[in-house]
């Protein structure tokens, strides 16, 4: 019964301290021999929703993070709203959770903070990219400046020296969303993993994967190499494993799933005045009672509120 | 440029002031000439999502922001983050919101608090219910004590002594869920119509709306009466226009169908590890920036941020 | 009664409409022909205790705000933690409350967002001075980098066409903490000013007011000038009203009076093992408990909770 | 330097690993060989500052944080607002915290979803008192109903088994507040540690200690003791050593200082409208910044700011 609640409220936590969520994420992230899948979750719902799915980590999408707070992805939201909603992710299961921590959301002072929240609320890693604040969302406009390589190194150096080993730290290279080319994001790619990168996310916001599996050519597995494929979803998967790729993230596909849906029930109940038809097509209050483990809740009043109260409440 | 702006980051802020978001409630919830229809948000997407489906009104649902918290019904979120979640409601559509107030988290002075911090936030009304605190979402178990006539009736005058007419002040009655008969329910009706309540909303968690037609027939219009027809679904909605019915709740629909879709997207992304054949059946990114008016933000740059900078920011 | 009860728990919300909290702030500010003060809050007790004391506006002050949640002064605290802490001193007292916002927080779209914030939560004005973030405190150090006039400039518009008149903005110069000169900071005061600043805030950490006062008489009174003597507290005041100083703020002086207070009795209760000495020279619970108005609960519990219900709660 | 860094901003998550917070407070309250002294703090500088006179162990005192956030000793601040204070008391020392959790927001599952909020955030124990919520401030009124005492014990149980020995838990008896004699008082004492209290707190607004000297008489440290000597604090320490009591909280002087200190100068400069005779009275910025490690932050940026990014600041 614990067990129940813990999985539900307190997520990590609860964790056989033997694989922390930092040691549970390395183990998908950080290894180039199997090809792990992250999914994206931007509240407990859709992270409850990942680890029954049969994921084995979850990404803190800042892009969806924003859109379920009615935020636009340029650091409108604050980097206490987001750990706000990090913490509800956590605890709505007990997958390793790696935010998407957009580039610290100011200097090296304000990401080493930043990473030492998310670690006391149970993330098991951080992305850092290498943007100025405020960023913009990397598929939105052509206006991406790039920061200092010396200057985003400080930034990574800072939360490495702070978190150690606590956090998986990913550094996540704009320099192709920037329109720069490959020397630069090698580059890049080098010093970001000199300066304590645990791994590299290359983003690219092309139609192919040519990109990213140039930049993995390249790479020659130096450290593992993490890519969100939101843009050249045709490739094949078989050619992420053939260029070794160590992390394939599913950025935003809930969010986007959700919103097709919440847009057709509300277009239909708006035009049918009635639930009938749309009641086949939507989950049951039964299942989300049971994704909560409300039996749960049941079983521990029985347990904790004395049947003397439940019998005074009842009368 | 500016309206569309404030649509999305101010919401009801930005209303003519000749109608206060209380006003614009009132006209839909408090007439029985004619059937509304509010719809269930639980944050910024699923508001702004109603709101271009033409809907009047939202309901802030206590289960649905519950559940995007990744918490049980059951006042496990506290009353600031239930006020928290309404911010992002408000701010992300133009609509009146009628917000979930459960039973004003504890006794009449949490109840008026609770009430002065919704209107703070741009809310338009708030319902309370006559159950105790911690409640328990009214479709699990059958443990759900009524609260003593008077106590409820001395939260509602508190609230309505507090806010006046800023907010619409919904009563409502869980005595059907509690097992009571029509008599306790009619009786407590019109104690929390003296009380000042502005509607009474009759609970059923019957697969049939008999109960609360009756309770119609009987409270003769005497003030205005909102239903949720989550189990009685099947019941036509000429039914509800021919019993005068003011307000229809569509009370947790749109968190329904999210998970409904993001379960769905989750299991073929999981077993196909790849998005190609899923990517036709969600939403577009360019639908989701659009929803959020990144247009604004890219000609308030240009507006705003000085050429030299931009030029700076670019080079 | 209940206006007790409304200027303890909703502050500015209940002052008469025809005077908003803007307006009540611009009477104090605004005007050149009397010298206004405005008294540092850093929280609900600091704001009740200012009110008391007879002073008619607040200052709610990044660098107290800072020191009471134990952060450093250089933009740790994220903007929504000052929005909190804000809504806590406008909640504390019926004050018009100018509010540090530092620079904004970001760009100009972060400027104005937390403009429409800080205008729901009830401030009357906000304060933006012309750095870049995260930025670092005036008294500290030598590294206070000025940013681009035309790109301030663009916050102070996008704040202006965003909030109209509901906010008093007051335009803070740190040229002269920048090191910069007298002709920087007239330049930059000019450009503010056009850009729709209501009043110019001319920062000094002199120990001599000359340079504010030579400030003031090349200004000639083109709009309010507001001023800082936290370094420069010797010049006798008759000197500000000489150069027809529109406003003085203590900006930090209730917090290091609290510091002080608190690390005397922290240092004779751990040698004393004791509190007998030390009960005389603090508050006493009765003072403490009359300034947030506990009577107004006592006469509203009596009101509204039902005696019946008192009763059984006794027994 | 990072010491200092941690020291700061990560408080108790750097202790060595080998003494948790539970461990560290459990050294000081848990035996009754030694008397302990632990010191009120409502936030950051006050927590910093008990930290600094030498104090062991920290009370995160409710009456206090109410008053910091302008609201009322009655569960106004909902338990997330209690939560983030207690994170800004333990992130701004290294010093072990003990909670006042009062009744624990409800029932047994608020009570023990608070627990895990607070082991979350770096908390050492938690005290919860048998009231019923909302409650209301011990030394206000004379209407404090007591729970029952089963169904307290499930409250105690419920925290017990969910957060085993990450904290202490004190559990606070109130039937000498509610004006029970000492039969309850000592009855109520066995169900608790039965229940799984680490120690009892009995609390007493009398003038005199003798209620709580008698109670350790009966008692017979059967566990360890706590008092809260706010009203008999004319009682020689002697006395407490005498009857083996383990820990005294000075619970609300910091707080009670504060106001006595805010008031004199708000007082003194709405009067004298300038702060050179103030000046001297109150802490020195300097002391401030030294309090909260400016100099780590200085030795930071030479660390990590790249020294061409400081250049191009400074230009």
């Amino acid at each position: 019964m614990q067990e129940n609640s813990d999985s539900l409220l307190a997520g990590s936590r609860h964790r056989p301290l033997a694989l922390s969520p930092a040691d549970a994420l390395r183990r998908e992230v950080c290894s180039s021999d199997s090809l792990s899948f992250l999914m994206e979750a931007h509240d407990g719902l859709s992270a409850a929703i990942a680890e029954r799915a049969g994921f084995k980590g979850l990404w803190a999408s800042g892009l969806s993070i924003a859109c379920s707070f009615g935020y636009r992805d340029a650091n409108e939201a604050s980097w206490r709203e987001l750990v706000d909603a990090v913490e509800r992710i956590v605890d709505s299961s007990r997958l390793p959770v790696l935010v998407d921590g957009d580039g610290g959301f100011g200097n090296f002072n304000n990401a080493r903070l930043l990473a030492r929240k998310l670690r006391e609320r149970g993330a098991a890693g951080v992305a850092l990219e290498d943007s100025c604040f405020p960023k913009m969302n990397s598929f939105v406009g052509n206006h991406h400046p790039l920061a200092d390589i010396d200057e985003f190194c400080g930034r990574l150096r800072a939360v490495k020296d702070t978190i150690g080993k606590d956090l998986v730290v990913v550094a996540r290279i704009e320099a192709l969303i920037a329109g720069h080319g490959m020397h630069e994001a090698i580059s890049r790619a080098h010093a970001y993993t000199e300066a304590g990168a645990d791994a590299i996310l290359i983003h690219s916001r092309s139609s192919s994967a040519d990109d990213v599996l140039s930049f993995a050519r390249v790479w020659q597995d130096k450290s593992p190499v993490v890519i969100v494929p939101t843009k050249y979803y045709r490739t094949p998967t078989s050619a992420y494993r053939g260029a070794r790729i160590s992390t394939v993230i599913w950025a935003n596909h809930s969010m986007r799933a959700a919103v097709a849906a919440m847009r057709q029930v509300c277009d239909r109940l708006f035009a049918e005045e009635n639930a009938t038809t749309i009641e086949p097509d939507i989950a049951t209050l039964e299942e989300v009672f049971d994704m909560f483990d409300y039996d749960e809740l049941a079983r521990a009043e029985a347990q904790y509120l004395h049947p003397v109260t439940l019998q005074q409440a009842r009368s």
